[in-house]
């Protein structure tokens, strides 16, 4: 029954987020979260700022937070924007710089929020088939297009590309904005946040959600040319002032505060990563290389549906995506080193021959 | 400049929100705060949840928080969304129930974002002028347009429908959503929340910010017949999977807890308004019965602009909206005995016999 229903929303097919158990204690590897806690500092922010003031709205422009934000990444304020995680400042991206009816450009292999967002704001969602070896065909994203997306590492492949490959996206599209969704750049990958001032057409987005530690606290943040960042202004003031509690202003300002514990945590799961990805290539796996917090797995004896099942049986969770091409793969978040240790020999029960 | 700038928002003039200040100290009557802190439940549930488990993504579904809001209101938890904060909800409200191009109903004279809304997804916006006593015409309500929404008690008046009337509109326009955005209602208005399980097309808007005292949580709500809450949820995971944080859900679970101190703050702020209204109207102002946690109010000499630059001046600030038909009128909020004291003796300053 969908009495009542906008005709923009009778067809929607809505993104299914991994799966978050309640009932029963899993080795939770299925959603990309960071093993270790947040920093210290952002704690103690939150707690320190959960007082009557909260009765009060919070700064609907988050200066402090851009301004720490700014600091960080040797930008102006004006070229940072934050939103309630990085998935809505996505959403109001593709409002902002994609009319109704434009074509955008992404690979058929990605996060699959992309295709939602471009059909609720009626855009149409041009797929460009990844090479197979899940490689991007640079190339294909050339001009041609009215935007681009890219997430850099690519979802859920794990794979970077170039700064040299994203500047050739950039030059050959310079009347359109090009997206390079970040959301795992912290664990290895090469940031594009300096080519800001020398390309007025990208936008790069990031998040607290992984490399910070903070999914739970949902911030996202973008960084871009100000005239960018005045319009995705232009969308949230036309929606929704104040995206960001107090809470999560504070403790994400207090997070980035701390770059020596960041620093030091996506390091561990980095060393977490590269030794996970060594005990499963001896146990005969394919993995992609990985620069995020993530690695994507192929073993040729056995299913990855199977090995899906096998894991959930024995508490562990990974993700597995029932899509053309990549079903027979799994992503495996970074856990802890125990967690990873579990994960490794529960893979080896499931792969040992018969 | 606009370049890159969508079509759907070169045209657009957001909403804006009334001043925040951030160097001097202002008595603060222009947002409708609540002047009382929240729950103390609240802030101890925050406290308690300002741990390492931010690290995980908050609940999608927030179903802890939709079953306090359902046991507290006598719904079933299907009956209910949250969002981050009631415009965000508003937002999705509108693309979920008005199609691109439709025609929907509102007072000429009510909360500013609905027009922003509609010219965002491009919905009609048809304005229907309020009785020159700002009365709403009810009449005009009555079937011809594709949704209706309505603010009761109406902003910036204060005023109430009765139930009589809010059953009359929903009669009257049986095959389109009605949105009754009750905001201000815990302050001595009747909320529509009773007609939800009678009228398919109702769907009832409220928030955390006003009466519970927790506008810088940002945590909005809806109830509805379980296929509005269906469309809201299709929007909804169309943008953001996880629009509340894990510190909102918590909080907003333990203020509704609460019930008894959400009693009595309401009954202060009732008490203190009406003492508020009394003393203003022997220094000669309009004031319009209100049921909210303002009033809006005029002055029969002293110009509305010249008595708010002249409250500024002396460190308290309410609200001017320079609009045709209440560019003579002010919003105020309702703060503590103490702050209204302040403001009374300001106002009686001002409004002096030269």
């Amino acid at each position: 029954m969908k009495e009542f229903w906008s005709d923009r929303i009778r067809s929607l097919t809505p993104y299914t987020p991994g799966e978050q158990p309640k009932d029963r204690q899993f080795i939770k590897l299925n959603t990309n979260e960071n093993p270790y806690p947040p920093a210290p500092g952002a704690l103690r922010a939150i707690r320190d700022n959960a007082d009557a003031s909260l009765r009060l709205y919070s700064d609907p422009e988050a200066s402090a937070l851009r301004r720490a934000l700014a600091e960080a990444y040797g930008l102006t304020p004006e070229q940072v924007f934050v939103g309630n995680g990085s998935d809505e400042v996505l959403a109001f991206a593709f409002q902002a710089f994609f009319s109704p009816g434009a074509e955008i450009a992404a690979p058929d292999i990605t996060y699959s929020f992309y295709p939602v967002y471009a059909n609720l704001f009626d855009i149409r969602y041009r797929t460009v088939p990844l090479n197979e070896d899940f490689t991007v065909p640079v190339e294909r994203f050339c001009g041609g297009c009215d935007g681009v997306v890219i997430a850099n590492p690519n979802a859920p492949t794990g794979m970077e590309l170039s700064q040299a490959e994203i500047r050739r996206i950039l030059e050959a599209n310079p009347d359109v904005a090009v997206i390079v969704d970040e959301a795992y750049v912290d664990f290895g990958a090469a940031s594009a946040v300096g080519l800001i001032d020398e390309y007025p057409n990208l936008l790069v987005v990031q998040t607290f959600s992984k490399s910070r530690a903070l999914a739970g606290l949902r911030v996202g943040f973008a960084f871009g040319n100000e005239n960018l960042i005045q319009a995705l202004n232009c969308v949230k003031n036309s929606i929704n002032s104040y995206t960001l509690d107090r809470l999560a202003l504070a403790g994400a300002a207090a997070s980035v505060a701390d770059g020596d514990y960041f620093a030091a945590q996506c390091a561990r799961v980095i060393a977490t990563r590269e030794r996970t990805a060594e005990g499963l290539r001896a146990l005969g796996f394919v993995v992609y290389p990985s620069k995020a917090n993530f690695i994507f797995i192929t073993h040729p004896a056995v299913p990855a549906k199977t090995l899906f099942a096998g894991l959930r049986e024995k508490g562990i969770l990974v993700r597995y995506f029932d899509l053309p091409r990549i079903d027979n793969c799994l992503r495996v978040s970074i856990g802890t080193d125990a967690d990873m240790d579990a994960f490794l020999a529960a893979a080896a029960e499931l792969t040992k021959e018969g």
